[in-house]
């Protein structure tokens, strides 16, 4: 057995109870076995310096769309310019994704996955979604599976053109054959409650259906309009409900007096031009605030959380440590998980070392790639 | 001598007449030797093929303050977090500037240089100011020469606190003996025109001594309330005025009418929360705008070009392509360069791979690092 100090760290976000200065931590068999003042750190066989730079846990992105083909930049180029353009929206994307060898669905997913690690997300969830048949929804998530522990089956992202006229037929498709299809390859079930895409009734459906069959259920909702979605996750206990971008004070108390953890995903904010959801107001209230990128083609596409962490506090209201914080044990919150997101004994040791003294510049230097080195425990 | 053709451009950003697809372009002596389509290249001694990647031209960072020592991430916490703080702002940077020993100032130059054209930029202005002695002007530009042609004298940025009972005589120093001193390591005189720093007769009388030495004009105005500073940068044909935050319809038509470039400044915007400036309506209204990162310790630390590309486009009304073109050849015209901003025959060969097959990825892809490789003429 190796272990390996970390050490000359000028402050380790551990997100245990405190922040350390002049720390170091210890790493063995992939696990965080020891955490504290670099004087005090006891003798290891491999010692890291890191030159008095700032380490967090590395970033838990609880909220991805990573299963795709095709480009949908011109769409985005016009919707920013004000032109018209003739947008399929998802139904784009899911063509192109339909079309793709899964070779090329493969190769698409591990390029985005090592952008995100380069920016410093060591634990990704990832959904299918742009399937939307039972074979297309399985073999995105069976890919998914070989990467990531954290699949999403999101069949009921959006009633394909197919069943147009028949959204309760998509429904009992979903609930039924796809779900036999997708259940063995996913962690999690997922559905977007929202006008024009599923009701308050077919996302129950769907999540208890998934929910029935051992999954865990999270809930795109409240993104476009105030709606049922978010107080439907609270009621269903579910792990997580993403985007909160348009809550009512009955969605905050829900939120509040549930375990639920609202997610809020800034760059669809960004890159849509809506308004951003009120973080602070969400974190006063005490409802536990997730932040996560929602990479995907349309919406939003970037794969950045420190880009991520910038937004929040300047357009959010979060500190940097709150937004730091949500990035990482947040995160993971919204994934029931505890072993990551954190830099606490036993807990597996995913960290970014910064370019910076401090975690504040996450915030601080909004843009700059600050990841200085990258460490975890997985692959 | 050694000819290198750079193909499989999926495309390519010229800023000349258009944007080719499917392009190529060969650098000799360091310019730009043929542009076209790559499959009608001629032959070279070495052939760079970027894998149908885009290729725009090096990013021309025209507005920076890079000779500071010192740190300020808690005021920004502070302020960002809405906390008291008993911040010195500008003066917090002079007093650590001050106290730094010259290879210090040179270190944390050449840091912030290295990281910037990590990001792409190939060309940087970069601003005294932070000294605001004779000795410590002329000390910072002349550590600023050795690395760019793009030098800027600003002891006009605050008056120091020793001076802070006769602004009167901070200018004599300034137009006297300070300017002895900086003028042979400066190309450019700057001036801080703004309610609490320098008032316009102040300016005009920096401005006009420095140009009486032969340093070209440029000046921040406008950033923080309207003022007669952009008017006066039109008046005396300045190559540019910076920041432009607060105008007046009659400085917009001040702007239309001189060769005065508009150089803004959105991540100044986003670090302190002020409203962003309307490009639109400048380009609009036929003003020339570039976009600069102002990267600086107190107001606005990033040094990432793409992510004032992604602010211009979200919250200024640029299209991708324009934002772009005010990041390259925008940045040039600030500085009254011709052979830098473009990738046309004779131009300097800078240029950026990025990670993406077109341009528009740097607005559609906020905060992601999407440069993957940066060539240049210079060291
Ligand atoms: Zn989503
Ligand atoms: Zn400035």
């Amino acid at each position: 057995m190796t272990s390996l100090l970390v050490t000359n760290v000028s402050e380790l976000t551990t997100n245990g109870e405190r922040t350390l200065t002049a720390a170091a931590f210890v790493v063995e068999r992939g696990l965080v076995a020891w955490v504290g003042d670099a004087a005090a750190a006891p003798a290891t066989d491999e010692v890291q310096d890191v030159g008095g730079r700032a380490v967090i846990p590395g970033f838990v992105d609880s909220h991805s769309h990573l299963l795709f083909a095709g480009d949908r930049s011109a769409e985005f180029a016009a919707r920013m310019s004000g032109t018209p353009y003739a947008a399929g929206g998802i139904r784009t994307t899911v063509a192109a994704t339909r079309a793709a060898a899964d070779e090329q669905l493969e190769a698409n997913l591990v390029r985005h996955l090592a952008e995100m690690r380069r920016q410093g997300t060591t634990t990704v969830e990832t959904k299918s979604g742009y399937g939307l048949t039972v074979h297309d929804e399985a073999r995105a998530l069976a890919v998914a599976r070989r990467y990531t522990e954290e699949t999403t089956f999101l069949g009921a992202h959006v009633v394909p053109a197919e069943y147009a006229d028949d959204p309760a037929g998509y429904v009992d498709l979903v609930t039924g054959p796809m779900l036999d299809a997708a259940a063995p390859h996913a962690r999690w079930i997922d559905a977007f409650c929202e006008t024009g895409a599923f009701d308050a009734d077919q996302a129950r459906a769907v999540l208890t259906a998934g929910m029935d069959r051992g999954l865990g259920g999270r809930l795109h909702a409240n993104q476009l309009t105030e709606g049922p979605g978010v107080r439907l996750a609270c009621e269903l206990g579910l792990a997580a409900v993403d985007h909160c971008t348009y809550l009512a004070a009955d969605d905050v108390s829900a939120l509040r007096d549930s375990g639920t953890v609202a997610t809020l995903l800034p760059g669809v904010e960004f890159s849509t031009r809506h308004p951003y959801p009120d973080a602070r107001a969400l974190v006063d209230a005490g409802v536990t605030v997730a932040l996560a990128s929602d990479c995907n083609p349309g919406s939003c596409y970037t794969s950045s959380m420190p880009f991520c962490i910038a937004l929040a506090v300047r357009e959010m209201g979060l500190t940097p440590a709150e937004a730091v914080w949500s990035a990482t044990a947040g995160g993971a919150r919204a994934l029931g998980r505890d072993d990551v997101g954190r830099l606490t004994l036993g807990a597996r040791a995913d960290h970014v070392v910064l370019d910076a003294p401090s975690a504040v510049h996450l915030a601080y230097r909004p843009g700059v790639p600050l990841v200085a080195h990258v460490g975890s425990s997985a692959r």
